[in-house]
C-alpha cells in the first residue's frame, strides 16, 4: 500500500487541506487513477473478479449504518472500494458482456469527465452555468435537428430563446417519458375560460371541467414499463396505459390500436397520447411510426415516441429509415448513455414545437425570472450537472458518420451473430434482429423436432423445462464471469403465447468480436450440460415423444 | 497546442481505437487533466476568465444545430472547450464566490469520480450494479441514521430487505420532494375495498372515492418552488399548495398553520402533508420542526421536512438541535452535493418507515423482478450512475466529526460576517444567519436615518431606490469577476412586507477567509459610487428628508 502523505484527523486546518492539496501520483488513489488513465479496459479486467460473489457474502461488507466517528486515510479507503466495491463490479464494457444496454465508452471520456465535475456546475440556471446554458441548449438544438430536420432559420430563432424550449436533459429516459407525458397531460387539460388549467388547479377539477370519464395513453404492450410509472406519478392511474397488442414482430397492430381508441372513446375515455416504441427494450423492434402519426392525428392524440433506446439509429443514414415518422412526433425520448455512448446519466426528451414546454413552465423569486434563459423553468428535475458537455464533445469528436459506422456495424453484428444462431442446430432464434438486440434459447435439435410432433400436453411441459435450462445456462454463464447474456420472458405467437423464457443480446459494445460470439454460444452448450434436472428431463422426454 | 497522435478519420479502425487507446499523457487533454490533479482550485482560477462576456457574444460559439460530418481531433476539440466554455464557466469552488449553494469540492473526489464514471454501473438493478446496490442500500441507511438514529437491528433488519427501502438516491432535491409527496399522495388515496388506489385508477376516480373535493400540502411561504412542481406533476394542482404565513425569521407560523388546516377541512379539502423547511433557501432558516410534527399527527398528514440544504447540519452535535422533531418526519429530503461536499447530482429522499415505498413500487419482466433487491423497483428515475459511491467515500474520509467542523465553522463564518455588516454604518443586515446563510444590503448611514422619520410616500421612493442600488452592485460585482454575491427578494415586516431586494450570502466554502468577506464588503461600497442613478437619487431623497 502505497504511503498517504496526508494526516488522516480531523482538525480545520487539515480539512482545508481536502479542499486544496492535490492527490499524490505516488498515492494509491493517484495510482490506480494513473492506470485507468493508461488504460480502462485493462484496469477493470485486472480489478473485477471474474467469478461471481453471492450478493449476501457482499452485503457483509456494507452492512453498517454508522457513519465513521474518526476518518480514514484516503489510500486505506481507496484499497477498500479497490477490494470491496471495484472487484465486485459488473465489468459493463467488457466485449463478452452483451447482455447490457451499456457498453464501452470513448476513452476520451473519462479527462472530460474530470473537467465536468471539476468544474461543478449546475444547469438550473445561467448564475450557475453560464456558458453549460448555451451548451445544453446547442446541444439539445442538434439532436432536435438530427430527429426533425428543421431548418437552420428554425435552429437560429428558438434553441437560444428565453421563454422556449426544444426539449430538457435529464437524468435518463424514465424522467424523459413522464416529461413528455406530462407535458401532454397537461395541455390536454389546458386552461379554458374560467379553468385555470390542470397545472394549477390538478387533476380532479379538471376533469370535472372536460367532463371525461379518464384518461388514457396507449402503447404496445412491449412498452417500457416507465410508461406505468409515469401514469402513477401523473396521476392517471397505470391502469390508464393501455396496452396494445403487437404483430409477429413485437411491432403494435394497428388495427388493434385503432379498435381500441374506438372502443375507449365510446366510453367517454379521453386517449390523450400515443406511444410509439423506436426499439423495444426486450427484443428491439420499432412500430410503424408513420401510420401512428397517421393516428395519431386522426385522433388528436399527442404522439410520443420512446426512441431512447432506437433513437441513436437516426445518425445512421443506412438504417435511419427503419424510424421513418418520427419526424412527425410531438416529442422524443433519447437516452445518450445508451447508443450515442457517454456515461451513465444523459437523457433527453426532445419537442417538436418550442413551445410546448410552456405547459410545464415555472418560476421563483430567486432563479427562473421570467424572461431568463435558466433551462430550470421547463425541466421536471432542479439542480442538474453538466452532463450535456459530453454529448457534445462525443458528437464532434466522433461525428456523424463516426457514429454511423458505430451503428451500422452493431446493426451488422447481430445479423452475423443471428446467422450463427440459425446454423446452430441446437440453437433456436426467437426474435430476428431489426437493430442490434436479438433473443434465442438453446433448444438440442432432437428437441425441436419433437416440438413440432408433440401433444399439447407433452409440449407444455417441454416449454416448461427448456424455460428452467435457459434460466439455469443464463445464471451460470454469468456466475462463471466470462461472458454475460441477460434474459426475458417473451410470449411467441409460434409458440402458442406461452412464456418462453430467452437469452437476450445487446451488440452494441464495439469491441465485440465474432470469435467472442462463437465463444458465447460454444459456453452455452457446455453450460447446458451441467444441468442434472432440466436438460436429462427435456431428453427424456424428447425420446419418447420421438418414439411415438 | 499539443501534437495529437490518434487520426481524426472516421473509419471503423480508428473508432474501435478510440474505445481502446487511452489519451496521451503529452496530449492537450492529458496536459489539462494532469494539470487538474494536480491543483483543481488553480487550473480553474487560470482558465475561468475573470470578467464576464455578455451571454449574447458566448451563445454565438454555440449556435449551430449541425451534427458535425466530419470528426474533429481530441485536442483541437478540447481547446475549443477550453477556450469557450471552461473560460466562461462559473467558478463555483472560489473562495470569494458566495452566493452559491455549490462550493468547493474536496481534492479526492475527482479521481474516484474517474473510477465512478469508468465503471459505468447502472443502479437500477443489481444485474448492472452489483456491489453498487448493497453500497447504495447502506449510504441510504447512513444518513437514515444521521436522521431518525434507530438502533442497530433496526438497519440489521432493514437495510438490505428487499422488499424496502429506507430511501431513494436521485439527481437532486427536486426529484426527492416529488418522490416523498408521490408517496404520501399514494398512501391517502390507497387501496380501500373495491378500489384499488390511485397509483392503478388515477386521482380523479381516489377523488371520487374518497369523496374528498381537493388535496392541499401545506409548508410556509419561503417553501421550494419544487413543492409547487411536484404538485403539478401528480396531478394534485399548484393551486394545493398552500403558503402559510411565516415569522420574522422566516418560520412558519403555527397559529397560522392551524387555522388554515381547520379552514381547508371545514370545505371538504383533505390537507395530506405537512412539510417543514429545514434551511430555506433564500435564508437558511428552520421551521419548528417538533411542533409541526405534533400538528401532522393530529391531522393525520405526511410530515416531510425539506431539509435539502439544512440536513447536513445533522452532523455537528453542537447545531443538529436546531433541527429537533426531523427525526418524527414521514419523509426527509437532503442533497448531498450542497453541504457534504460532493458533485453535483447526489439528492436523497428518506423515509422513516422501511415500508412507506410500497405506494410507489412497481416491478417488469426483464427488470426488477418482485422479490429482487434492484434499486429501481423504489425510484422514481430508471437508469442511475453510481453517485452514492462518492458520498460512501467522503462519509468514510472526511467522517461524522470532520464534517462537523465543516459545518460549524461555516455558520461561525456567516455569524462573523454578519456582525461585520452590522458594524459598518452603511449596510444594513435583512436575515441574521441561523444556518451559513444571510441576507443584507447596501443602505448608506444617512439613508437609514431617513428611513425612520420618512413620510410613507417618501418611503416607498426610497426603497424601490434602494432595490435598484442593490441589483446594480449585485450585477457589476458579478461582471467584474472577482467575487459573487447572489440576490433575492424578500419582504421583511420592518419594511411594512415591501418587496425588498437583498444580497444572499452562502458560506459553505471553507476556504473563503474572513479577509475575502471583509473585501467583499469593501468592493460593494465602492460599486455604490458608480451608480449614476439610484445612488444620487437616494442621496437627494435622503438629504430632503433630514433637512425636514
Amino acid at each position: 500500500m502505497a504511503v498517504d502523505n496526508r494526516k488522516a484527523d480531523a482538525s480545520l486546518e487539515s480539512l482545508h487541506r481536502i479542499f486544496t492539496v492535490p492527490e499524490a501520483p505516488e498515492s494509491t488513489l493517484g495510482l490506480i487513477e494513473q492506470k485507468i488513465s493508461q488504460n480502462l479496459n485493462e484496469f477493470l479486467r485486472t480489478h473485477i473478479a471474474a467469478s461471481e460473489k453471492p450478493l449476501a457474502e457482499i452485503e457483509k461488507d456494507f452492512s453498517s449504518a454508522d457513519i465513521p466517528e474518526s476518518p480514514t486515510f484516503v489510500s486505506d479507503h481507496t484499497q477498500f472500494l479497490l477490494n470491496k466495491l471495484v472487484a465486485q463490479s459488473v465489468h459493463t464494457s467488457a466485449p463478452s458482456f452483451i447482455g447490457h444496454m451499456t457498453s464501452a465508452l470513448p476513452y476520451f471520456l473519462m479527462p472530460l469527465s474530470k473537467i465536468m465535475i471539476g468544474l461543478n456546475q449546475n444547469l438550473v440556471k445561467i448564475e450557475t452555468s453560464k456558458a453549460f446554458t448555451p451548451l445544453e441548449r446547442q446541444v439539445l438544438g442538434m439532436i432536435h435537428n438530427l430527429i426533425f430536420n428543421e431548418d437552420e432559420s428554425f435552429y437560429q430563432q428558438w434553441m437560444h430563446s428565453a421563454n422556449h424550449s426544444l426539449g430538457a436533459f435529464c437524468s435518463g429516459g424514465t424522467i424523459a417519458n413522464i416529461t413528455a407525458l406530462w407535458v401532454a397531460r397537461n395541455n390536454v387539460l389546458k386552461p379554458d375560460g374560467e379553468f385555470r388549467g390542470v397545472a394549477q388547479e390538478g387533476l380532479f377539477r379538471a376533469m370535472k371541467h372536460y367532463g371525461y370519464d379518464d384518461l388514457a395513453v396507449l402503447v404496445s404492450e412491449r412498452g417500457h414499463y416507465s410508461l406505468k410509472k409515469a401514469a402513477d406519478v401523473l396521476g392517471i392511474g397505470r391502469d390508464c396505459v393501455i396496452p396494445v397488442k403487437t404483430d409477429d414482430n413485437n411491432r403494435v397492430r394497428l388495427d388493434e390500436l385503432r379498435a381500441t381508441l374506438n372502443s375507449l372513446k365510446a366510453r367517454n375515455i379521453k386517449p390523450f397520447a400515443i406511444v410509439g416504441v423506436a426499439g423495444t427494450t426486450e427484443t428491439g423492434n420499432i412500430d410503424p411510426l408513420d401510420q401512428l402519426a397517421d393516428i395519431a392525428v386522426e385522433h388528436d392524440c399527442h404522439f410520443h415516441v420512446d426512441a431512447a433506446w432506437g433513437g441513436a439509429t437516426l445518425m445512421s443514414n443506412k438504417y435511419r429509415p427503419l424510424l421513418k415518422g418520427i419526424e412527425r412526433a410531438d416529442s422524443v425520448t433519447i437516452d445518450a448513455h445508451k447508443q450515442l455512448y457517454v456515461p451513465m446519466g444523459a437523457g433527453m426528451v426532445i419537442f417538436k414545437n418550442p413551445a410546448s414546454v410552456a405547459a410545464i413552465e415555472h418560476h421563483a423569486e430567486y432563479i427562473l425570472r421570467k424572461g431568463s434563459k435558466d433551462l430550470g423553468s421547463h425541466t421536471l428535475e432542479g439542480s442538474r450537472s453538466g452532463m450535456a458537455m459530453l454529448l457534445f464533445a462525443s458528437m464532434n469528436i466522433i461525428s456523424r458518420p463516426g457514429y454511423e459506422m458505430l451503428i451500422n456495424n452493431s446493426i451488422e453484428k447481430a445479423k452475423y451473430f443471428a446467422e450463427l444462431i440459425k446454423q446452430d442446430p441446437d440453437f433456436e432464434l426467437i426474435t430476428e434482429p431489426e437493430l442490434c438486440l436479438l433473443t434465442y434459447r438453446y433448444v438440442p435439435a432432437e428437441t425441436q423436432k419433437a416440438l413440432q410432433v408433440a401433444n399439447t400436453g407433452d409440449r407444455l411441459v417441454l416449454l416448461e423445462a427448456l424455460n428452467d435450462l435457459t434460466k439455469f445456462i443464463q445464471k451460470r454463464q454469468r456466475e462463471s464471469g466470462k461472458s454475460f447474456v441477460s434474459r426475458t420472458r417473451l410470449t411467441p405467437e409460434k409458440w402458442g403465447h406461452k412464456i418462453t423464457t430467452v437469452f437476450r443480446v445487446v451488440l452494441a459494445n464495439p469491441l465485440t468480436t465474432n470469435d467472442i460470439l462463437k465463444s458465447v454460444l460454444e459456453e452455452q452448450k457446455e453450460l447446458a450440460q451441467e444441468s442434472l434436472h432440466s436438460l436429462p428431463q427435456i431428453r427424456q422426454l424428447t425420446a419418447r415423444i420421438l418414439r411415438q
